[in-house]
């Protein structure tokens, strides 16, 4: 985790630097993906004011970086810092109690009707301080960070009111600064229907109205979030009540990205493309009609396979399907403390490469250029190593990027470097 | 990785003290496995001269402390620094190549028919230098460092020949200095039949006849393992020769442990607790019968699931089984890099957890204190934080040990803490 203090910097003493980008920037389909660009031998990267300037052999380097700082690679293998499209960073106890109980035999959807699952995390979120709330928000990104996250979309979501959204965003807003991190805030206001409102008659339509009222206006109006993000499925919101939102949110100028056909095929993937959302994330049961709306609309594919596994379900998402289709997918962590208490996107490839079909170079795009596409970021400046870009990286003690995904279950993330200036 | 230089060191600031040392020291079985002894509060723990004298409350430190050098816990959780049993870190090349191949469809016994497998990872050790071999062999034991292992029993096996199997265990011997760990060497020149003996007919009895008359005794002369060990399963050693094997190693006044049961029932755990050994390992088909001999001869059961994980075996090693018949069970990331790519000991507790009926806070017992049991290491030393025991220790990013295995596959050790003299 090491912030470099200097305007003219060299990571010199690298094997391999996966650049994860042919000529001009956008995000991998098909092919693409497999063939990462990468470059081998004794290579180093040359930084001036927090982006990068050269990127090649050590013997080329530019006399302009006679003065720099150096810092050693370690014969490292260096990937761009990793982006984690779709986390819920903002909780402040873990629910590692539940996970025992699930282990027992409850599901999911009990442990959440039982009064369990999101349900506690909002209890826990309204009765913390700022303070506390802030301190674990910058905790969870550190753990991801010690992984090789440089960049992590964080979306509210337990807060489930006026007051405790936004709390929950700005948490989120203050603690990339604190983790020297960059945060992409995502209102997810619709997660669930909080318990209050589940009570009463006509509750749900309320909630839905304090949701596209109140909240996503003071978000807008706050500049706290760019993005609105529901949880499309049975039990939770149903399909029209996910146009309507998604209608509402589009009017208010923010983007869209939507939990999707995770549990069942409720066509919120083919919602999301209707809306021209940034990206569908699940996808467990996407159906062909919803897949090819995708590819129309150049929806992401965001894939989350550590609550698949965390979840024991028996269906993952079908990375094949998406790759023949030429749809751009992406995976992430879905670091949250109920169904993917998941910190380590290595794993996340793992399971990905294991189980959805990726091969272990697509896993590694999914996590930098193409997770960079699902946040709509410049894909010339991040998830990539070129002229250009911001320098943030992250050094693997493997041998070659391959290597990530298959030390299974293991964190082969030996440093992340930071230049200053990086994220500004 | 921190070595504290000091004789007398006070770690404070902890939020929680893992003891493992329930009273006098020995394996943890049936209930007492999932009390684990565990300290909360404002917490430090004194050490002197590499042995811990000191556990429990800030405020009552002895007065002797008083001129310690102090080193800041961070308010984390602390644990035994793990102890992992059943490894193959004598290495020098990844398989990830095979990785991929097997994903294909490929079964881990068609790869090794085809001459990939232990073949490959044979080859590249004969053709290493002494040099690589122990610098490959100390990057391993560090990767399983940065994880919190302390403690690594370290398997040869990939040498199959009298030159190449002492150069293993040497550079396992080595290792463990230049990682600041401590190895236990094991012998597993019958891992499998090499190449050059399966051509000739007779090959198969001329290579165990070199194992037990040349490599072993060897072995013992040099001082190099105290353990033999040897993989019985259909295709690679069977049970008759593993009993020869056996009987020899004792002989030659070698512990025993033994690879069992893992894709077949074949008896093998059974022959383990005939011969009295140290453990069985794998154990995914143990029968009844074997599972009775284990108990009465106070053998470990050593499950290693990630291998169960990445082969893709719908067996799982049943602990429940295990728990109800007071067996002693330690859990071992089995590193190797063909069915375990895994270096992370928290994985393997969640997937012990999530497959094999452990609890959570069984499965820190199965990486400490029954893991020492496993070795025969005494549980007053290794595998506890009491008076007396060995001050090497694990601190974790949590709020409470049982969210070790709950923050799935990822790696919550932030810092390993050993103090000047803890290996001697």
């Amino acid at each position: 985790m090491t912030l470099i203090d200097a305007n003219k910097i060299v990571i010199e003493n690298l094997r391999r630097i996966v650049t994860c980008a042919p000529g001009e920037g956008g995000p991998l389909v098909g092919w693409r993906m497999r063939n990462l660009a990468t470059l081998a031998g004794n290579l180093c990267i040359g930084v001036e004011d927090g982006r990068v300037t050269y990127v090649g052999e050590r013997d080329e380097l530019p006399v302009a970086f006679a003065d720099a700082h150096t810092h050693d690679g370690g014969e490292f293998v260096c990937t761009p810092g990793l982006i984690d499209c779709h986390t819920h960073p903002a909780f402040v106890r873990s629910r590692a109690d539940e996970f025992a109980l699930r282990l027992s035999g409850a599901t999911y959807e009990e442990i959440a009707e039982a009064g369990g699952g999101i349900v506690s995390s909002t209890r826990a979120v309204r009765e913390s301080s700022d303070e506390e709330l802030a301190e674990e928000t910058a905790r969870n990104l550190l753990r991801l960070r010690r992984h090789g996250v440089v960049v992590a979309e964080g979306k509210s979501g337990y807060g489930l009111s006026l007051e405790h959204e936004l709390r929950q965003l700005r948490a989120i807003r203050d603690a990339a600064a604190s983790a020297n991190m960059v945060t992409v805030g995502t209102c997810l206001a619709a997660h669930s229907i909080p318990v209050e409102y589940r009570e009463q008659s006509g509750g749900r339509e309320k909630y839905l109205e304090l949701v596209t009222e109140e909240i996503l206006p003071a978000v807008v109006d706050e500049g706290l979030a760019e993005r609105a993000d529901i949880f499309c499925e049975r039990n939770v919101f149903e399909p029209d009540e996910t146009r309507r939102f998604a209608e509402r949110a589009t009017e208010l100028g923010l983007r869209l990205t939507i939990h999707a056909d995770q549990m069942s095929d409720s066509g919120a993937a083919g919602i999301a493309a209707e809306f021209g959302a940034d990206s569908a994330d699940h996808l467990e049961y996407l159906s062909d009609e919803s897949l090819q709306a995708m590819r129309e609309a150049s929806t992401t594919a965001v894939l989350l396979p550590g609550s698949t596994y965390v979840l024991k379900m028996d269906q993952w998402a079908d990375g094949l399907r998406l790759r023949e289709q030429d749809v751009c997918v992406a995976l992430a962590t879905d670091f949250n403390p109920g169904s993917s208490p998941v910190a380590n996107p290595a794993f996340v490839m793992n399971l990905a490469v294991m189980h959805c079909g990726l091969k272990p170079t697509e896993a590694i795009a999914a996590f930098t250029v193409n997770a960079a596409q699902a946040l709509r970021l410049d894909t010339n400046e991040w998830g990539v190593i070129k002229p250009g870009s911001r320098a943030a990286f992250a050094l693997w003690d493997v041998d070659h990027e391959r290597e990530i995904p298959y030390y299974a279950g293991s964190n082969m993330c030996i440093e992340v470097v930071t230049c200053q200036g990086w994220r500004s």
